[in-house]
């Protein structure tokens, strides 16, 4: 324990894998079974609460499955599980992805049954993928697809992610910022992550820090001396008395610079509303108001439905950990082997064989109007949303667009579809997704042919 | 973006920190105030679906508190930040944690307004450790405040995680594995967490394996041969079809060993009700059933009381996530600053002044009888909670039980539980907590004091 690292090392990435995938690994070695398989990463149906999922991550992930190597320390530990072969952990030893990787760009709307990701390659190496392609695309896809909410909520307002105490661990409170941004988000409280990933870094003042001056109007100058144009925190002791007290503190003092005040607790449309005719009375127009304190989409909506004079919104929990809808049933299925079809047939689980593209129509005004699922190599009407991501193992190049490019593409992304699906409530109809016939015929002759072997299996 | 690591490093901990935290640590040491605060970790409310949160993460935290450092290319960071003068960037190059962290042990259930940590430090250091404080804490307390509910319901039957496909990020998915086997799971799928944290590590296969040598048949041929004693995955194509075949092939090859079978999907109950006469009709008593696919504690409770012949149980998502309550609404509220209690009182999150202590009552069977939450030197009936983990800067020796202590830890304090607090179900009545008189009296004088500040503040 004592040497334990505090979070895990990216070197380490090769070990987080289920142990199943190990042995289903040194299993296909065992018996020779080398062949190109190819697994489609997707959903069977929406999460609770999402008329679409935002996909992201696949570049992360890609990055991660390029720099997947086994140590030798990782082989010790293997070794000492004590169920594999010195052949296979030399096999693992030796690992290098030598695959292909076909993903939907970062921030596209998929819907249930649509490959966001495929990986093709020889089927060990694609089976030991397993538990990191979906975590990682996992955790992205449902931070975006939360985010997006919030900014559509909030109609033009910018709102700010407070969520990295509510996140889980510092890998999500890290790469959700990237979700963040790329779900149109203005700016985020997280000094590392803002950074890493261009988001403005944001922030104000907590209770504490007027708590420990105890007198409020004493922490408020001495905030508003060290940062021009700062947004004083009012609802510490009581939003009103507050805000009356910075009033008559600014007329007295016309070179005090202050930008906004933050309400965090309360009705904060009552407060905005009550707070924003004080300023304006006083000819403070200028202040901004600002608000958090446990806000989701529906509050948002609600508030600026109602007209709520809120100028910016912070958000935590609902963001952080996605509160309403914190995991995606990302399903990672193989659906070919050796270049024939492969699917299963479990109770309410069937799935779809053989690699796939997506095309997506639009109509005149540019909304999206239907996708089809189509075998790999058809070509149907609309654009295909599947494109290569890696090559021989290797990112292809130009596949990783700058970030702001991808922010861009995922805002227009957002922008095109129907309104009913932009929408917080459940569309009365769902956006239109159909097979091919082609895909349709592989389901049905696959699906034969497994019952079929079953049938035969039987009669031994 | 190029260099950029692919999770966060335990060296970039340190910028893991809301910016209005260093913000108020400059306005801090701007204002000369260095004098020790009292910050205390509680929650106000439970999470929904929980009867007391599972206290996990503290070590970890007191861990990633003793290392924090500021390193120069981190102070460069902050400096194109525009907004921190030289002198506190210097004060933050020689940050080290100089004061006292008390918490309850790792496993103990609290209860709302509890303190389950506190800090006492110069206000500045004390300041800038609040998200981490909370992301640490909050992360494990998750996560096993979920876990302890799937074991409870599974009464006695073994629980593994098949959690990390679904949880968000590395570091959640590593530490998760802890806090799982802090509540009590019985095993882990995952490789790399099930080693660093010594929980068993365990796997069978998935669909993908059958569908790859397509040949059901030929995939449990394959897997048994392979590794003696295996559970074999059966409902890929039809669960009776193929626990049928198994069954004629064990009578007809006597040495094949196969420890079980595993259900994922379909009505488990009845599947695994029919399977189990099918082999106890063949005579293979022996062989276990296990269940698997989107279970929660509900199920498990349901299949358990259901009298279903299920063994052991995979859980995934429902733990992976917290999936019903992925959040607690955790706060770190400065309590004393300089020795003078400090409190807010903003609308619907009053709060309680002055360090605390908790004293937990036993009734003669050994159940939890009541709490109080006294001020840190009052004394009351009970055993105190909070003990020492870190003092001037450093673990406190002894502070870090062997985490076999720390796993027997956690399932007496749950079991001594009253049975309507384990229960799944909300308790006709909650846990009793109540104050002591001196610490009501402390919270009255202090909302005194500050009712005549900001009267006083009205008046200039």
């Amino acid at each position: 324990m004592k040497d334990q690292p505090l979070i895990p090392g990216e070197q380490d990435l090769s070990l987080m894998v289920d142990l199943y995938e190990l042995a289903m690994a040194q299993a296909y070695w065992h018996a020779g079974m080398d062949r190109d398989a190819v697994f489609s990463l997707f959903f069977r149906k929406l999460p609770d609460h999402r008329n679409f999922v935002l996909a992201c991550g696949q570049q992360h992930l890609a990055r991660v499955i390029e720099s997947l190597r086994f140590s030798d320390d990782h082989i010790k530990r293997l070794e000492e599980l004590d169920q594999f072969s010195s052949g296979f952990l030399d096999w693992l030893r030796d690992f290098r992805f030598s695959g292909t990787v076909r993903a939907v760009p970062e921030g596209t709307p998929v819907f249930p049954q649509e490959p966001l990701l495929e990986v093709c390659a020889p089927v060990a190496e694609a089976q030991i993928l397993e538990s990191l392609v979906m975590n990682y695309v996992h955790l992205e896809s449902t931070l975006a697809s939360k985010a997006v909410r919030l900014v559509h909520a909030a109609d033009g307002r910018p709102v700010v992610d407070f969520g990295m105490r509510r996140m889980h661990g510092l890998d999500s409170a890290w790469r959700g910022v990237r979700a963040y941004r790329l779900a149109g988000l203005a700016g985020t409280s997280n000094v590392l992550a803002g950074g890493d990933f261009g988001l403005p870094i944001k922030g104000t003042m907590a209770h504490s820090f007027i708590q420990a001056c105890e007198d409020e109007m004493k922490a408020f100058r001495l905030y508003a001396e060290l940062y021009p144009g700062t947004i004083l925190l009012v609802d510490t002791y009581d939003t009103r008395t507050a805000v009356g007290n910075i009033i008559r503190w600014m007329k007295e003092n016309p070179d005090v610079d202050i930008g906004g005040i933050r309400l965090d607790s309360g009705d904060l449309g009552e407060e905005a509303r009550d707070c924003r005719a004080m300023l304006d009375e006083a000819g403070f127009k200028d202040i901004k108001v600002m608000a958090s304190g446990g806000l989701d989409e529906y509050e948002i909506q609600e508030l600026v439905a109602s007209g709520a004079p809120i100028d910016g919104f912070g958000v935590g929990t609902a963001i952080g950990a996605a509160k309403d809808s914190p995991a995606i049933e990302l399903a990672f299925k193989l659906t070919a082997y050796d270049g024939e079809p492969r699917m299963k047939k479990s109770t309410g689980k069937t799935s779809w064989p053989c690699p796939k593209q997506v095309f997506r129509r639009y109509d005149d005004t540019g909304r999206m109007a239907g996708d089809i699922i189509t075998l790999e190599e058809e070509t149907a009407e609309g654009d295909p949303l599947l494109k290569p991501l890696m090559e021989n193992g290797a990112l292809v190049e130009g596949a990783i667009a700058p970030l702001e490019d991808q922010v861009e593409h995922a805002r227009r992304a957002f922008g095109s579809l129907p309104d009913r699906i932009q929408s917080l409530e459940e569309p009365d109809e769902p956006y239109p997704v159909s097979f091919s016939d082609r895909l349709t015929e592989a389901q049905k002759q696959t699906l034969s042919r497994i019952e079929r072997i079953q049938e035969e299996n039987r009669k031994k």
